[in-house]
């Protein structure tokens, strides 16, 4: 390993979070370098915008960046960066963990969201002081590139088929050709998909998550669905994220600045070391990404806890402890 | 009452929860009309389209109707009965009862959801095989028109303040005008709005779902936030609503048309029953909604149970229980 992580830890709790999860990687040994660059609301005011030219430029270059979060400013930092690493697809685990008190501990799921469409196109219009409108792009590019990512996704997951969320009866068009594009693809590829409406998979979700395993769904929908299954598992504070692209990935916490405790040093930081071995699997080092996250979890058992799940400890501690408990095969 | 109820079943178990409420309703003896229109599935195959020109007529101009659900055509039929009685905002309430097992029984809100625009104003376009676009329309006057009626209810349910939800940090034109506009009538009005991110409220709805009440928010978000809470609460054979407009009002059950259990005589009447209690609310009959509705809880509590709650009662079981406890002051 001589790769450049570039690290970007934004404002809030991104400003400990990320160390933490530097801290992990530097453990594992690997020989990676870090470049650390600026984003979020503390450069907006110090220099006028909240993602200076150089910090995007270092995203483009790397294979692989680490994000905290960012304030105010959060979608002038993500929705761009998102780009620079051409993510089409945003994965998100959400996942109960024993130990931690949960409204649903059977949760296990993956939602795979669209990361470059849909509302998220930017293409909104103050037409007057009384009327504005918002266009929603949907291509066929888009939903069958991330179909055939979800389709290549079951084999990692030793899973048959996954399930695609929609609004087409509603969103005719729109939705309708995300669906149209995803069970085309899936089909090519012998995966016959279940289909669920987003308002009624919000209900079936909360009644029984373990209907649910792969779910495909279009940008804004996974972005609510996802955070929905986050206040299922117990809180944001868990959620990993990995933006990918072609040829390089953004890693972040599905959490944001967390201004309430953000200085403190107690904040969770298992969302973001978990992001660090979604990053560790991208590069290939499967056994560390794997030791990470068994650490991870033996430390949410049985190890020192962050306020937010009902403890005492610092990030420090805990970062300290999931370190101590690595178990590389 | 000389009033002329319009009744529509529609598909599924709408055929066996409409009748059920129309039993209570023709119980209290208030002297209604009951006039049965046909919509849906079953009339699109009979006759070409799902929504009859004489049903859609019958409901324009009816004060009041009461409608059940519709499969497939479901959009079809719906979406044009909310616009006959220009209905611009869904009351949808979403409570846990005792002695009904829920996710968060601690539960009590409103979804007060804008009624007329967002993406369902319908404006979706295939412009190839490539592309679609929709575009979602937010204007000034829906959006205050919601507010204004947010700041009324508030007085009727004895709350001092309501929480805005919305997406306008990246839907920053349109939901930023709903924003704007909500917050701009609130402050004419004297009241405090808190306002949520559309995704946050997700998490910390399941979290903790007594940090809200009143919750206004635009159509699609209200669609599926509202759903969501009917997981919270144990399912939606419990969530009524309301589409009202200035002159007219629609009554439906949040749920759809339930063709797994359709025909059995075993469907949840609750949530239909629980709408004709605020069918009745609208016409002015305050004493016998709340008759009904404390009929209802009484029932959820001690009385005879559908399957989806875990008992084995009927639908006429649980509909015959329900009348026999009115208690009309
Ligand atoms: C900050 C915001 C633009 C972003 C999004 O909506 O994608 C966030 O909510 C997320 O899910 O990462
Ligand atoms: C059937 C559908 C058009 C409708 C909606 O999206 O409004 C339904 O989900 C509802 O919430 O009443």
């Amino acid at each position: 390993g001589d790769e450049t992580i570039v690290v970007i830890p934004g404002d809030g709790i991104g400003q400990e979070v990320v160390p933490a999860a530097v801290d992990v990687l530097e453990a594992l040994d690997l020989g990676f370098e870090f470049a650390s660059y600026e984003a979020g609301d503390h450069v907006a005011e110090e220099r006028g915008t909240p993602l200076p030219a150089e910090t995007r430029a270092a995203v483009e270059a790397a294979e692989a960046t680490l994000f905290g979060a960012a304030g105010e400013t959060a979608a002038d930092v993500i929705l761009p960066l998102r780009s620079a690493v051409d993510s089409f697809v945003n994965v998100r685990p959400a996942r109960a963990y024993p130990g931690v008190d949960a409204v649903r501990p059977e949760t296990d799921l993956v939602f795979l969201r669209e990361n470059t469409e849909g509302v998220y196109a930017g293409l909104e219009h103050r037409l007057s002081d009384q009327v504005a409108t918002g266009t929603r792009l949907t291509t066929r590019a888009a939903s069958e590139r991330l179909a055939e990512f979800a389709c290549s996704y079951l084999a990692d997951v030793e899973t048959d088929s996954f399930t695609v969320v929609h609004k087409a009866n509603v969103m005719g068009e729109t939705d309708g050709l995300f669906r149209e594009a995803v069970f085309d693809v899936a089909t090519d590829r012998g995966v016959e998909p279940d289909e669920v409406l987003m308002d009624a998979f919000a209900t079936r979700v909360c009644l029984d998550p373990t209907q649910f395993d792969v779910v495909v769904c279009p940008n804004l929908a996974g972005d609510v669905l996802s955070d929905l299954a986050a206040g299922l598992v117990g809180g944001l504070g868990l959620l990993p994220s990995a933006n990918l692209g072609p040829e390089r990935g953004l890693f972040e916490p599905v959490h944001g600045t967390a201004p309430d405790i953000a200085g403190e040093g107690v904040a969770n930081p298992s969302a973001t070391i978990l992001s660090a071995a979604m990053l560790l699997e991208f590069l290939g080092y499967d056994a560390e990404a794997r030791a990470v996250r068994g650490a991870v979890e033996s430390v949410l058992e049985s190890g020192p806890r962050t306020p937010d799940l009902g403890g005492d400890a610092t990030t420090d501690d805990v970062t300290g402890a999931i370190v101590e408990r690595f178990d590389v095969e």
